[in-house]
Parts: structure tokens; C-alpha cells; sequence
């Protein structure tokens, strides 16, 4: 079910006794483990997208060494989407898109105007992701991405249940999988762990829809990160690396060893982006929801490249210490 | 400069090798070692202060063993003054006052109604701290507790600091200690972390003045916690023992070995207090603005004396394993 199953990544420290896979192959025909496409949040480089912006980002991503580049779509109308198919196949990147919907299109709403605007942009952003030849759409898709006043409805949750079916739907045409990113409880009064995340995607019912699990969110809402991320089993389909203050990778609470032993061993194939935000590079539509007020880093090159050397160790050490946990 | 410095609790695990302090006594005339006063907040028992409210949660948190109760002042006309103060003596209890200001009342603002608004709300609470024979007012005191739709200013800043450093003032007649309870970026956007509060705490300029650490909060924005801990010094005069998700200690992420260790080896003697928020217990001026969406747990006295017997024994433990860190 993870988004990627099939991409191809060389590890650094590759060895003969760490395993193989037998669909795995490279382009010499030697045999050589699967690792996961690793993927960077846009918003390390650029808070707009621009063709200049998409530029800088889309290069900066494949030159980091990373497989793929997550496009927020919180504004889809930014979005030119042949430009950005263009760059990102000059590049050979991979791209997910992600957004988070707001008070103004809410699907977990009793409201049905903003309903059917959520729907509306749901649909604008599979557009979107069609058209740049992404194979996945996710994040806060399923509500508004904000800290609400009160508790959600038994109504409001069937319509967002609703939207989402319908969606996927849409998207299993293309092949395109629908990610649900359970998200900390000032972003979201309707799912905020795994758990509720698997009993809304029972109530959803299509193939396509996976659970998006996000270390910075699950640090805030889970009781720790192995069980949880296990219990999902093959329906977890999207993985976000962020540090617990959405710093560098180790300057944080978060205890990666357990993360990355546990997508080891469950045997998670499908992609892990790096998410980190600084007051540094801002996007309006974005920083102000996500709240980042502080200057956690300047240098989107060192932080990228920092991170992705991070996880590949962590990978490898995972896999290394395969039945020891 | 710790809240409570005075008090005198006898642990439950006394041995003579583990270091007295020559305030100490006890009733027997033995020396017992210093131990920190324990206490809970009130939104363990009840989301309301009625006379019958206040007297379960002042009667359970005696019957649970603590030593203090933190009452939330966020709407002071709710407080019955001299019916608090009695029930406080009757059990044997002593009291800190904390609330958060909002956006009506909100002296990190450059809106001078709204400042004036939020001077008079915390000149109230100081009023209620006094009247109750509490030794502490604290919290999110220095602005709005809320998500914020961006950053702070220098103006809006100048204006809190101005306001607190009055407030500290008038306090100091009392002997009342005034306390920054730095919290997670989506509720507040002036202070999130210990260094912030610090710098902030320069510019007020008070003696009275103290860091008020948070564990709950540490966890989303601190690199860790032994460091900023340890960074407080003798500044730090208030301590939040929350768990990661607000649920019971222990079945989440925060490594509270790390945290006691710190409060032990810098020689903490303030305040501890435990916090934990469930939707089974509900204030409505509160639950919502702290996003309390879950059921973590329904009883609250099962919860209160887990949670002081996981306390005593990380302190315990911190204390048996001085020098080790």
C-alpha cells in the first residue's frame, strides 16, 4: 500500500548480509537492497512557487540527493502545472502533493457551503496532482488545518467521510493514492492519532486511502511511536520526519531510533519526507496556520542535506539491529 | 527563589545516606531530607469552582496527599474569595493561582484597550492570589493563550513587559511570586521556550519574577530538557509536570528521567505541580482553548495518585543516582 513500493534506492551502506529483495535490481543487474524513496518538504527551499521558486526548489531537492519533492497546495491557483511537470522531470524527481484545508472550505463542517468548498479544492488539488504526474495527495485533506473552537459533530465527521470516499474514488482512476495526515490537536479536532485515523479510513472504505503519519504530530498525541506506527500495518502509506520543535533532525525530543526500528520492521517501503519549518523561509498561506515564530535554521542546503544523511543512517542502523527490538 | 523553598515533605523512601538539608525537621525532632511541595491542578476533579465544586477538588487533592492546588483564575468573578480561603485551611492546603489571557484581554498587543484590558484582569488575579493566601500567581500571564495569526512585535512585546513588571511590583508587598509559563508555539507567540522567557525576564527586571517550565510544553519547542532546565538556575521558581499527550505519566514520550534528573542535580526545591486534561472534565473556559478533544482518562483520583507516586519515585530515583548525569 505505501506510496513508492516499487522505487529503487541504493543504500549508501549497502552490505550482502543486510537482506534483499527480490524485486529489486540496478542498472548493473546486481542485486542491491530496497530503501525508501526519501522525499523534502518544498517549503526547506521556498515560500512561494514561482517558476523561479519551483526552480530553486526542484534543483535544490534533486542536488540534496533526495528522490522526491513535496508541493504544498494549499493555494492550488499558484500552482502552474506544465511548468512544474516540466522541472520536475528535467530533474527526475518524484512529487507528492499536500495541503490542509481551512475554516473557509471545511469538510468537517455541519456547514454544507463549506463543505462542497472543501470539496472543491479536494478536487482542484487532484487536478493539480494528475497533473504534474503526482502519485499522491495528502495531509489535513479530511478538515480544516486549525486549531478549532470546540469538538467536531457526529455530523460534521460523515461529511468529511463523505468528501474523502469520493475523493479517492476520483483518484483511484489515476492511480493516485489519497493520504489522511493525523495531525497535533491545535491543527485538528478530528484526527489527531492512528487510531483514529484507521476507524475513519474503516468508515471510508476504498483501497487507495493510507494513513500519513507524521513524527512531530504523533511525538504531541501518540504514547509513543512503535506501537502505533505498527499497528497500521500495510495501511500506512506516507511517512513525515520532523523533529519534535521542526528543527535539524536530533536537536529535539523525538526518539528516531524507535521510529526508524519500527518502519524496519513492519517492513515500510513507501516514502519518508523530511518536514521542517523556519521563520526563515515563509510562506503566508502556510506559516502563520502552522505557527512558526522562531528562526530554527537559515541554510535550507544544510538542514536538506543534513536530514537525508540523518535518515539514512537511522535506516541503516534500523537495519542493522533487524531483530533485536 | 523557588516557590515553597520552606516546605518540608518526608519522603516516602527516606535513607540516611541520601543527604539532608539543615532547614529540615519534622515533628519527632528527626532530620528528614527537603523534599518539593507536590501539587495538582484543579481540572483533575472539576471544571468549575461552586462552593461544592471547590471542596471536592481541595478534599480530593488532601485525600490524594498533595500539598498544594492549583486553581485557574481564568475567569476571577467565579472565585468566592473567603470561601476558598477556608476550604484551603480546613484541609491543610496550600494554593498557586494560574491563568492564560486571551485575545480580549491581551497585553502582548499593541492595542492599549486591550492591554489595559489584560492589566486589569492579572491586577484582579492578584487580587484573588492575595485573598486566598496563595503565594504564586502564574501562567500564560504575558499574553494571550491562543493560537495567534502572527508573530509578535517589539511594540506588543514593550507593552507586556511594562504591564508584568508592574504586576510584579504590586505582588512583591504580598511576598507573591509572578510567574512566565512559557508554552507551545500555538499558544502563545512571545514566549515558547526557557531562553525567550529568560530574555524576557531581563527586561522586566523584578527579583520576583521566575520561569515557570512546563514539561508538556518543553517537549514541542526545548531541544531536550536537562540543558534549558539546568539554564534556568535559581530563576526557575515553578514546575509543570505534564505528559505528552496530557494523559497519565508515563504512557508517553517525555523522558521524565531526564527531567527529575535535572530538577535534582540543579537543586530544585520549588513547586511541582501535575497537570493533565481529559474531556471527561470539562471547563469551558478552558477545555477548548487547550484543544482537550480526548478521553485520556475518566478518574480523576486513580490519575492524581499515579501520578504523585510516579513523581516521588523519579525524584527518588533521581536523588539515589546523583552524579551519575
Amino acid at each position: 500500500m505505501g506510496v513508492g513500493a516499487t522505487g529503487i534506492r541504493v543504500s549508501t551502506t549497502y552490505r550482502p548480509d543486510m537482506g534483499l529483495d527480490e524485486t529489486s535490481s540496478s542498472a548493473a543487474g546486481r542485486w542491491l537492497p530496497v530503501s525508501n524513496p526519501f522525499g523534502v518538504h518544498a517549503l526547506v527551499w521556498t515560500g512561494g512557487w514561482s517558476p523561479e521558486e519551483a526552480e530553486h526548489a526542484i534543483s535544490s531537492t534533486a542536488a540534496a540527493g533526495y528522490d522526491l519533492i513535496e508541493i504544498p497546495a494549499l493555494d492550488p491557483s499558484r500552482i502552474d502545472i506544465a511548468d512544474t511537470r516540466d522541472r520536475l522531470a528535467a530533474h527526475g524527481l518524484r512529487t507528492s502533493l499536500t495541503l490542509g484545508l481551512t475554516f473557509a472550505n471545511d469538510i468537517n463542517s455541519e456547514d454544507l457551503e463549506l463543505v462542497a468548498a472543501g470539496r472543491s479544492t479536494l478536487m482542484s488539488a487532484l487536478d493539480i496532482t494528475r497533473g504534474v504526474g503526482g502519485e499522491y495527495l495528502g495531509g489535513v485533506i479530511f478538515g480544516a488545518m486549525d486549531k478549532y473552537p470546540g469538538p467536531t459533530s457526529a455530523a460534521a465527521r460523515a461529511n468529511s467521510v463523505a468528501v474523502i470516499k469520493e475523493l479517492a474514488q476520483e483518484a483511484a482512476g489515476d492511480g493516485i493514492t489519497i493520504g489522511l495526515e493525523f495531525v497535533n490537536r491545535y491543527e485538528s479536532n478530528l484526527l489527531n492519532t492512528v487510531q483514529e485515523t484507521l476507524d475513519y479510513m474503516d468508515l471510508v472504505g476504498e483501497d487507495n486511502v493510507v494513513v500519513h503519519a507524521d513524527a512531530y504530530h504523533m511525538n504531541i498525541e501518540e504514547d509513543g511511536f512503535r506501537e502505533p506506527l505498527m499497528r497500521c500495518g500495510d495501511r500506512l502509506g506516507y511517512v513525515h520526519i520532523g523533529e519534535s520543535n521542526r528543527g535539524y533532525l536530533g536537536a529535539g525530543t523525538i526518539d528516531f531510533e524507535e521510529v526508524f526500528g519500527a518502519l524496519v520492521d513492519m517492513d515500510y517501503r513507501g516514502v519518508i519526507t523530511f518536514e521542517s519549518f523556519s521563520s526563515a523561509v515563509v510562506d503566508p498561506n502556510m506559516s502563520n496556520t502552522l505557527a512558526i515564530w522562531r528562526n530554527l535554521w537559515s541554510d535550507g542546503m544544510d538542514l536538506a542535506t543534513h536530514a537525508l544523511d540523518y535518515m539514512n543512517t537511522e535506516m541503516d542502523r534500523a537495519r542493522d539491529t533487524i531483530g533485536t527490538r
